[in-house]
Formats: structure tokens, sequence, C-alpha cells
């Protein structure tokens, strides 16, 4: 595997404008696995000043493609089939992290499990999902 | 109750401003349900030209939070708990609709299901959500 | 499709005794959907003598093993890749129905919902299920 | 916390007999987290000769609630209130282990991830899961 986060986030850009202007980038990755930080926004918050459930939903999702990518490359047509979030406490002042690791990658899906923290506080997740994405044949 | 699509919509812009000028509106609801439009944007697709899983999460997040306001008043520090959702098919080419329904308001947890259809075309699920939110003590 | 609740029993029987004499059965489908009942059992209960959530698990995925058969004919190889349990409220004193629809079926994947509840008191939901199951190719 | 797995599964033999005739045991545990075992019974398996979902379902389900006793004590009357299953291969020949880490406790909720895996191959999950007990006011 060649890929870095610098060609991840060039790929991003490109497929995905909408979703790289608002601040989710690629920071590392590895054999079956991918780190992405969501940039703290403070205009995006929902009541409470917390972090939303879809921004935190968003990260995961695309932490979970990232680390796919580092099995079969960049494939854009891999898609979620299903995703589940657990909101375990309040996700607020800072960057918001994801790390997804591979659980399995089989011929038709691939499954993993994603962390989700705030920057500098790894011990407390925030979040916490698992999901499967498809893999085009 | 006598909470209308329009409140809903005020408070949305109010407490979520990203959200609602992304698009995302209540346009009906029922005592137990709601349904919440995201209004088709086609420079906020996925590759393929697809209605991103994170924007069908939002919807299915929003329309259930709106649900659970017609039981229980509007109360923004309602979060969700944990939310599953299963993409069927590519959802694409129009307003996408969400319509959640609540199984079950407890004291300290509202449950509910959310089916998700390109407007026009209800017969077939494009997604399908199941979750549930803490209702502040 | 010419399935009956009949068949599926025996097939049942057959394929998964140990599930079979523990009480579930097949007992009504049609053409996408299937209701299973689990005869209730107080030898088998939780502390608080309600129903175990185990006991919701196979039946909802019974249910939808069988709903996935109304399309593609019995296929015991048919294997759940995933699974969503939400428990609403205790289930206690009667037996166990679970209803499965499928929302999709497509060439490698089949899903479903399950609506489970205590028979003769269908309103109100003891539990509700979501998942998909992997069609042999 | 004194709690050993001797004291579980005396408890699970007096609070859960069936369950315990089945063959699911504690076999470790620690401050927030719990193994657990099902021995493997070549009469209770699906077609295929798999173990079935439900049993993996069952032992992860246990697995958590015995992880929650390490922190809240023996509490029968948590009640799990959302599991989320993803069946990953197929889960053969052996013993299944279950292990239970707790990712929150909060007031009410308790939180946690469980891996699954046939003994002698914990680096090749079968199954994952992950949910949520309520804990008694």
């Amino acid at each position: 595997m060649d890929l870095t986060p610098y060609q991840l986030n060039e790929y991003l850009f490109d497929a995905f404008p909408a979703t790289a202007k608002a601040g989710y980038r690629c920071t590392d990755l590895g054999e079956g696995w991918a780190e992405a930080h969501w940039t703290y926004d403070a205009s995006a918050l929902r009541p409470g000043g917390y972090i939303p459930g879809p921004t935190m939903f968003t990260l995961a999702d695309l932490a979970l493609w990232f680390a796919i990518f580092t099995k079969i490359g960049i494939e854009g047509m891999a898609v979620t089939t299903d995703m589940t979030m657990h909101f375990l406490r309040p996700a607020m002042g800072g960057n918001l992290v994801g790390r997804a690791e591979l659980t399995k990658v089989g011929r038709r899906l691939a499954h993993g499990k994603i962390d989700l923290w705030i920057d500098g506080d790894a011990e407390r997740l925030v979040a916490f999902g698992s999901g499967a994405y498809a893999i085009p044949a």
C-alpha cells in the first residue's frame, strides 16, 4: 500500500468537495486502519455547544472509507451498507478525531469499527461506531 | 400538541443554523411522528451522483428529534444515544424524505424508526434507520 | 411462492432442531414478510420474569430468515450479516410474536425490519430489530 | 471490585439457569471488562455447521452484562436497551469466546463493545457487537 493521507485528501477534495470544505481530513493511515479529523467549527455546533451527531457519523463513515482504501485502493463506489453509532458523552471544545479499524475485508463486504474522541482526550471516547461497506464487484 | 412544522423550522434556524441552511426542513408532523425533507443539492453528492450516507443520517436523526418534540415539546437538549442506519439502494435524483415514528417514549429514552425515500417514490426505501434519544431529566 | 408455515417448520426441525424444540415456529407468511412465535416458557426467563433479550434476538433473526425464504425459497445458507435490536419495554406474560418485513432484496444482501410484541398486545412493541442477510451466490 | 468469575457463574446458574445449562460461562474479568465462553455443542449448530447468530448474540449480551457488573456489582435488573451485531465470518469448530469492554458507564446507561472469536484464533474475529444496558435507578 502506497497511499498517503495527502492523496486521500486530494481525492476527497475532488470527489466530495462539500465534505472536504466542511473540515474533514485524513490525518494518518496504515494497513487496515485510518485516522481522520474534523476541524472544530463553532458555527456548526448543536444546542448545548456540542459537536452534532451527524458530524460524528460523517467522520466515522469517512474514516472507515479511508481504512478500506488501504486494502483495496481508492474506490469511490464503495458505499456504506450499514452503520451503527453509539454516542457516549458530549463532544465539545476541540477537533474531533475518528480512528477506523477494519475487522474483516471480504470479497463483497468490508466491516470495521470506529472510535471517536476529542483531540487530546483519546481515553474518553465520545462516540463509537461499527459498520460495513459494499465493495464494487 | 400544538406544534407546527413552521415552528420547528424556526427553531431549527435558530438552534442549528448550519443544518437549516443545508436544506433540511420539517414538512409535516402529528402525535408521535414527523416528516422532514432535504432539498436536493447537486453540489453535495457523493461519487456516483448519490446522496451521501451522512446526509441520510442527518435527515433521519432530525426527523426523529422532531417526532420526539411532538411528545415532549421542543427540547434542544434531547441528544441521540444511538442510531443504526441501513442503506438499501442508491438515493438519487430528487429531494430526500424522512419519516420518523416513535416506537416508545419512556421517562429517560425515546425510541423510533425512520424510513427514507426519494420524494415521489415512497414504495422504494433508500434507507432505514432506528435509534434512541436521551431525554433530559 | 408456494411456501407454507408448515413447510418452514418442518425445515426448522430438520435443520435447526434445538431452536425448533425451544419453541420457535413460523405462524404466517406472505410475499416479503413472515411472522413467527416463541411459545412462552416460564423456565427460560431472565431476572424480573422477563423474556430474555437473546430470545427476542432469536425470534427476530428467524422471522427475517423466513421472510427472505418467501422471496428466494428455503436457503439455509443465507446468513445474518448484521442485526440491530432495540429493546423498548419489558416483555412478559405471554407468547412472543415477531413480524419481519423485507425492505430490500438485492442480489447479495436482503434487508428487513422486525417488530416484536406479546401476543394480544401488538400496539405496544416490546422490541424492534433491523438487519441484513447475505444471500449465497 | 472483588467479583470473581466463579461468583458470576453461580449467579448465572441461579438467575438464568437455562442459559447456564446451555454452556455459557464467565471465564475472566477485570475493571471494566469481562470474558465469557460458550462451550461448543455440535447439537446446537445452524445449517453449514456454523455456530448460530443467536448464540453469538447471547454470548455478547452476557459478556457485556458481566462487564457492567465489574463496575456496579451484580445487578440482575440491568437490561439491554440496544445491541448491534456484525457477523464477520463463519464461526465453527471450537468454543466461542466473547470479550466485552465498557466504553462508558453513565448514571443511566452503560455502553460497551464485544469481540467474538473461536478459542485459539483471537486474531480473526467471527463477530463484533456494541450495545448498551439501562442501569436501574
